[in-house]
C-alpha cells in the first residue's frame, strides 16, 4: 500500500492550523493509515493545481485524488472498511449532520476571537490573502470582529450545549470510543488551540476534558502539534 | 407478542400533542410494532403512578416498563433489532447528539410561538398546570413570551441550518431512508403542527418538504393526527 499524501494548509514553522485538515488527519490516524503531509500556502494555488480546484485538504491515495474533508472521510470509509468512521449508513447521515452543525454554528462563532491571532501568525502574502477573503465575507475588519469576541464566545459556548449533554452519559459523541463525529468537533477546538492564545472555554468545562482525551488519542497526534504560545 | 401500551399526553378530543410521544410513536411504527395508546392528562399523575415516576411517554412492553423517549428508543432497538433506529453504536451516539440538539436549541426556540395556543386548547386543569410550570421556568407569562415570538422563530429557523445543509445532499438525516434522528427532528415540527396555528417556517423551506415526507411515512401515522385548525 502506497503512503497517502495529504496536502494541507501550512503556516510558518510548519504549523498545521486548518481545522478541515485536522478532520482528515484524525480520520487517517483512526484508520491506522500512514500519511505524508505536504504543506501548502493559502496564496499558492499552483501547488495544488493538479487537483483541478483550489481548496485543501486534498489526499492522493494511489490513483485517487480526493478533496473536501467530508468527501475524504467518505473515501476512506469506502476504501478502508476497518475501524469504521461512521458505522454504517445511519451513522454516516447523522455524522453529516454534526459536520454541518460544526461548520454553521461553531466555526462562525469562533472567527471573531481567533482570526486576528491566526492571521498575524501567517507570512505576509498568506496573511493578506486570508484577511481580504474574510473581510469581504463579513463586511468588517478583523480588528472590528475581534471587538465583538466576547458575545461571539458566549454564542460558541451555548452552541456546545448539545455536546455537554451527550458527554454526561457517554465519553465520546460516537459512544464508548471516538469516531468521525468526534473528530469534526475536535477540529474546531484544535484550530482554537493552534491558531490563537484566546481561551475559548473555561478549563473545567466537560468539553475541554473530552478535547484533552482526544489530544491524546492515536499516539497523541493532536498534542504533537504545539499550542499557540503567548506573545 | 403482546401489544405494546403507550402512555402519552392526551388533550381534549384525544389530541396527541406531546413531541416526546411523537418520537416514540414514529419509533414504534418504524419497527413495525403495533401499540395501543392510553392518553394521560398532565394533571393526572395517578394514571401513571405504576411507573414509579411522573413523566410520559411510558411504554409497557410485556414485562418491561420504560419511560423517557430516549430510553424507550434504546429499549426498542435492543429488543427488536429489525429495521434499526440507530444502526450501531456510532449511530446511537450521534443520534443522541441530535436528540440533545433538538431539546436544547429547537424546543426552547418554539416555546414562545406555540405554548399560548397549546395551553388554550387544553382542559382547564391541564392548562393551569402547564401554564404554571412554564411560567415558573421562564419567569414570564405565556402572553409575554408570545410577544417575543418573532425573534424566537428567527432563532429557530437559524438553528435548522445544519438540517437544511444535510438535506441538500440526502433526503433524510439518516441517509436514503428515515430513522430515529429524523423522528427526533420531526417531532418538533409535528408539535408545532398539532399545537398551534402559527406558521413556524416558510412553505418553500426544504425542511418543510422533508417534514411532509415524514408525515406520509409509516402509513401516514403523522398525518392522521389533524393539524390545529385556525380559530
Amino acid at each position: 500500500m502506497a503512503t497517502i499524501i495529504l496536502y494541507e494548509l501550512g503556516g510558518p514553522g510548519g504549523r498545521r492550523y486548518s481545522l478541515y485538515s485536522w478532520r482528515t488527519r484524525m480520520a487517517l490516524a483512526h484508520k491506522g493509515l500512514s500519511f505524508e503531509s505536504r504543506p501548502v500556502k493559502v496564496s499558492d494555488k499552483a501547488a495544488i493545481a493538479f487537483s483541478g480546484q483550489a481548496k485543501v485538504p486534498i489526499i492522493q491515495d494511489g490513483d485517487a485524488t480526493v478533496f473536501d474533508s467530508w468527501k475524504i472521510a467518505e473515501h476512506l470509509e469506502a476504501r478502508y472498511p476497518q475501524r469504521p468512521l461512521f458505522g454504517g449508513e445511519t451513522g454516516r447521515g447523522t455524522t453529516r449532520f454534526v459536520n454541518a452543525y460544526a461548520d454553521r454554528q461553531l466555526v462562525p462563532a469562533l472567527v471573531p476571537a481567533l482570526m486576528l491571532d491566526n492571521v498575524r501568525a501567517l507570512e505576509t502574502d498568506d496573511a493578506a490573502h486570508v484577511r481580504a477573503g474574510l473581510e469581504k465575507v463579513t463586511g468588517k475588519s478583523l480588528e472590528a470582529l475581534y471587538e465583538g469576541r466576547e458575545a461571539s464566545l458566549k454564542t460558541f459556548s451555548r452552541a456546545l450545549d448539545p455536546l455537554r449533554s451527550v458527554l454526561r452519559t457517554q465519553p465520546y459523541v460516537c459512544g464508548q470510543a471516538p469516531a468521525y463525529a468526534d473528530y469534526i468537533l475536535f477540529s474546531v477546538l484544535q484550530w482554537a488551540r493552534i491558531a490563537s492564545t484566546v481561551q475559548v472555554l473555561a478549563p473545567d468545562d466537560s468539553v475541554v476534558q473530552w478535547f484533552e482525551r482526544l489530544l491524546d488519542a492515536h499516539e497523541a497526534l493532536g498534542r504533537k502539534e504545539p499550542a499557540r504560545a503567548p506573545g
